[in-house]
């Protein structure tokens, strides 16, 4: 390749990696530094910038701030998951989405999730059980409790209207969340609520979210049979 | 906050989310560009840009590049996951890693894996079962499948040594790769080889990478019950 090519990030990316993938460049070895690149390259130094930023965010360089980047030794690759509202989800497969509120109530949170919103002992959240379904069959449910402190309006929001997880999505701000992916085998209530048989293996995301250093949210997603989450790197 | 106390792009970024969450800049509201942020921050536009990258790669901002950024109405929010080669992330928790082989031979795959591999008919793949335990007890197990012809020297490669796993990290690059997750529930097979009850959930990891066009590998990585992945946003 001539210098004259590399006239975007996306073609300097490409080189980079087929110097890797050749072993040009070996795992562990440090890659000229980005002055050097630019020249070579004949680009702006901004755009080899771009491409190793890219290069680095998927785990292939290991790019330290005094040091030099380096060609990762022991790659982590790392992949993007995106998370939609479920009513974006569902509509984007061309199905029909509806949802029912299958409980609402005042409750005590139980240990488990009074630790991992830091709540106090006998204060009581809002506990909403709510069964999202595509094309009339039940896609998954969400067994969520809220904050009422850390969420103004809340009280006067009709969650059968506007699906709790839309609405906060839609009103509540977040910094960020924690999230958590694993299977379960479906007992008589997740059976009963998604209609399938008990002793199915259920894909389940836990999923907390906090804003201002409170705990806004903290829902139990567990889907359907059959549900497959995607992503590529 | 005055001017001067921005000088990194982690502080303008915590006061572009301030605002967002204050409400002052509104979903669907497009904010001042770059140049009006440096003016208003008193730094450097590469820092503006640095913190609405950050804020729009968790898609809480929507960049457009010529119609400006807004602040997403229906942000899909994005979460990065660590995909660690296997032995790592038992190792990363403090356990003993070891894996075995279970079988490995030439073999025509079935045509899911036929088509996901991109095979012609009649063509035989590495067919490798491999165990991995994690402090002696079984962790995960990956039925994996290789195309010789993309994976230059595996037909002499001892993987009872180090797994196809880490093997083929170590040795073969790979541009991209599919991922799905899901669960499935554990039958005969999957109860023996996990020492697990028939009729559990289990976590499972579809994977394929590929590399200058031709997919190296595909593997299903079943996990033992309990397993659970975590990120965060």
């Amino acid at each position: 390749m001539s210098g004259g090519e590399f006239n975007s990030w996306q073609t300097v990316q490409a080189e980079v990696l087929r110097r890797i993938n050749a072993r040009e460049w070996k795992p562990g070895d440090f890659i000229p530094n980005e002055a050097e690149l630019s020249v070579e390259f004949g680009c702006a130094r901004a755009t080899v910038n771009r491409a190793l930023r890219a290069l680095a965010d998927t785990g292939l360089l290991d790019r330290r701030r005094k040091a030099g980047t380096r060609v990762a030794l022991n790659p982590v690759r790392k992949a993007t998951l995106d998370i939609p509202v479920i009513r974006y989800e569902i509509e984007g497969k061309g199905q029909t989405y509806r949802h029912t509120v299958l409980s609402q109530e005042r409750a005590v949170p139980p240990s488990g999730i009074r630790a991992r919103m830091q709540i106090e002992p006998g204060i009581k959240l809002i506990h909403l059980v709510t069964l999202h379904l595509a094309d009339g069959k039940p896609y998954v449910f969400g067994d969520r409790w809220i904050n009422p402190e850390a969420v103004p309006g809340i009280e006067s929001a009709d969650l059968t209207v506007k699906s709790a997880n839309e609405w906060l999505v839609a009103n509540i701000p977040f910094e960020g969340g924690d999230f958590s992916f694993s299977a379960m085998t479906a007992g008589k209530r997740e059976a009963e609520i998604l209609a399938c048989r008990e002793g199915e293996g259920l894909f389940v995301i836990d999923r907390s979210t906090w804003n201002d250093g409170l705990v806004i949210t903290s829902v139990r997603l567990t889907f359907a049979p059959g549900y497959q989450m995607h992503t590529k790197i």
